[in-house]
């Protein structure tokens, strides 16, 4: 059985036992989340990678995206991003990898990391189909679902395809007539396949096979977006949405072959339709967890996009979704650093803590109160514990405390702060 | 007449010429804004300082203090931050010195710069008062009015004045129990004296002093709150509350007398009351431009506390919030230096922009339309241009492009890219 049958069994699993204990919650809560499919548990049957959640009534997680894609990249170079991703304390990670040595940096990845690890199939099967046939155009059906089983056996815990990307839809975004058409990688190399090969999405026409996978090895399928609008002005197009309603139909197939489910969305949506795309999309995919690649509420904040992306994923998460993809300030211009992941990672984890805060999760609400207090109370270690950057304000700390003013010595022998300290409390 | 007379009399001065050309809109709307008092005009009597407007329909400002405020803090260093704020093309600046030759950094503030400066003449009433009388405790109302004067006349553009920190709503402010009860530097300062001399609020009890500066020299009146929350848990309650319905008061007798006049706001606001404080203000005030600090929707932030503000300024502009006054990385640890200053006033920048894209400004969609096509040209020149932070962006761009793939080789001799272009656009 899967976690899913199981949750529906009424069976308490170890995961779900584990990530109760790290919620806070009651373990029951997370069985009958997994049951209606509001939660997934992202885990793996290695033993070091421990289980994370994802959905409704709990924090909202981070995940970051590292991966060889440039000439230089190398395992090193990733996996350094990667220590610092887990430094900042990113939920999942995600090895997105589409040149070099594609195997070994997952395996390093999977075999050192203590969190779950997702991945997009369909980069290998581009790069391996290139190496195979000269082209990745003459890519097989059967060379994606390959891969995509090698991952699921290796022990990624979460895989994302584009199984929502039909014929019908890309020719949807032919009408719609959008500025940005494709933005998604994955998605538009798929696109070209189909359109090349005039042949339905594998993914989609053979999604029996997809959920057989997933299924025999429990990992959670985790919808792409093919049509994630790539600008503002393309946000909630006939595209997209056509695409997430027939994401929604198979979200219910996902669920009833038993397997776990959630749902990639955009993108770059304004801060006007914000809460209309995570409530179309829980309405249209029954509740499914929402995975946000920002959102990015203005087009214009290259080089400062991790603030962007902050913006809308705290609106976002305020909203409902559950999972936020980090953006880093590298985002629309190259592949970030190390140091990128990292404030990307931190943007991302204020946002997930405002949304979680303004949605009223208790945790969160507690956290930010013992803050205020340790501020009242003017003890800075705590408020540097407390800090959800405790390295960054530490830093601006120490930096900051040789320049403090010893004492402030205003009104000489009588302090205004001490008088009123002692009014608002007497 | 001031200017607001004026507007209500019909005339278009040059100043609300200046700005409609700036904002791009007809100068019968910002004439109509001034008369109504949704929109103030921020000027001098200098000529090297340009009007700015703020208030409704206009694009959200943003607002950089600086000030010498600790022990080693010069003219030079807070010149240095100033020219960071320009650089990061900060729309105020406010001149927060509490100590040190205070005069002569306004002198070369209000000579030097191209944009309105505002103060809290305060500040150096109690650094007056304590060189005059040994205790800033024994300042007298005269020397308020009269601080507040000079600056007025000197040619600051809007004053930041305690006027609805009454006696009644510190007392509000006690028995709500909240856990930062002050937060405000003066307003505490203010509170503190109030207490100690047993006396009523002198900005409230002689307002018609106030409105009689404020018009002799037409300069704005800024309301600062006193009882601004010092967190999340302290948002709404009846202290704040109560002194905005006192501001509410004020504004109604300001305009009375032909004085323009804004509102001060939070701070630590948790995402789901953004919405509510916003509109509370703009109802009890009438309409008048509010000028948010952050917003800060979770107390933990610290250290990167201007992704947090960025997050709740986004917000607040989206729901009404006319000017937001900058957060730096170092809120909540120490003063910032010239680079938190650049850092804080860009990620205004791209809230207050999220917000104006957000409310449907025509122009700032236009912008982010026109980024969106520079992308799908890659016109990598013109993005630079047309990003918020162009320095930082075309930092990262230089950086990155030396690593750039020359081509993708994926598909070899046919690209899959090509093929949906060509697809899409047929």
């Amino acid at each position: 059985m899967t976690i899913l049958e199981k949750a529906r069994a009424g069976e308490l699993t170890a995961e779900m036992i584990y990530v109760a204990q790290k919620e806070g919650i009651d373990p029951e809560i997370i069985r009958a989340g997994v049951a209606s499919g509001e939660i997934v548990i992202l885990k793996s049957w290695r033993q070091n990678i421990n289980p994370v959640a994802v959905g409704k009534g709990l924090f909202t997680k981070v995940s970051a995206s590292v991966g060889m894609y440039e000439n230089d990249d190398t395992i090193d170079s990733e996996m350094a991003k990667i220590a610092m991703a887990i430094k900042a304390k990113t939920d999942t990670l995600m090895d997105l990898s589409v040149r070099g040595p594609i195997d070994q940096m997952r395996e390093t990845v999977l075999k050192t990391v203590d969190r779950p690890v997702g991945t997009l199939p369909l980069y290998q099967t581009l790069a391996y189909a290139q190496e195979k046939y000269g082209t990745a155009l003459d890519m097989t059906p059967d060379d994606m679902f390959e891969m995509m089983e090698k991952h699921a056996a290796e022990g990624v815990s979460f895989l994302a395809l584009h199984c929502g990307t039909t014929m019908d839809v890309i020719n949807r975004a032919k009408e719609e007539g959008r500025i940005d058409p494709l933005v998604s990688y994955g998605g538009s190399h798929l696109i070209g396949w189909m359109v090349h090969n005039h042949c339905e999405n594998p993914f989609f026409s053979q999604y029996d096979r997809v959920l057989e996978i997933c299924k025999k090895y429990d990992v959670v399928l985790s919808f792409a977006d093919g049509m994630r609008p790539g600008c503002i002005a393309d946000s909630l197009d006939g595209a997209q949405v056509h695409e997430l309603v027939i994401l929604g139909g198979l979200v219910k197939k996902a669920r009833a072959a038993g397997v776990q489910v959630m749902v990639k969305g955009p993108g770059h949506v304004p801060l006007d339709q914000i809460q209309t795309t995570v409530q179309l999309q829980k309405q249209l995919c029954g509740g499914a967890p929402y995975f946000v690649f920002g959102c990015l509420p203005t087009d214009s904040g290259a080089g400062m996009d991790h603030v962007t992306g902050a913006i809308g994923g705290a609106i976002a998460s305020y909203y409902g979704a559950d999972f936020l993809c980090y953006v880093t300030p590298a985002e629309h211009i190259g592949m970030p650093n190390a140091e990128d992941v990292y404030t990307g990672v931190m943007a991302s984890r204020i946002a997930a803590h405002a949304g979680d805060v303004g949605k009223g999760h208790p945790a969160a609400i507690a956290w930010d109160h013992e803050m205020s207090v340790a501020r009242r109370e003017l003890n800075w270690k705590k408020q540097m514990q407390l800090a959800i950057d405790t390295e960054t304000a530490t830093k601006v700390w120490k930096d900051r405390s040789t320049n403090f003013s010893s004492e402030c010595s205003m009104c000489g022998d009588f302090c205004a702060m001490k008088i009123v300290g002692k009014y608002l409390r007497d």
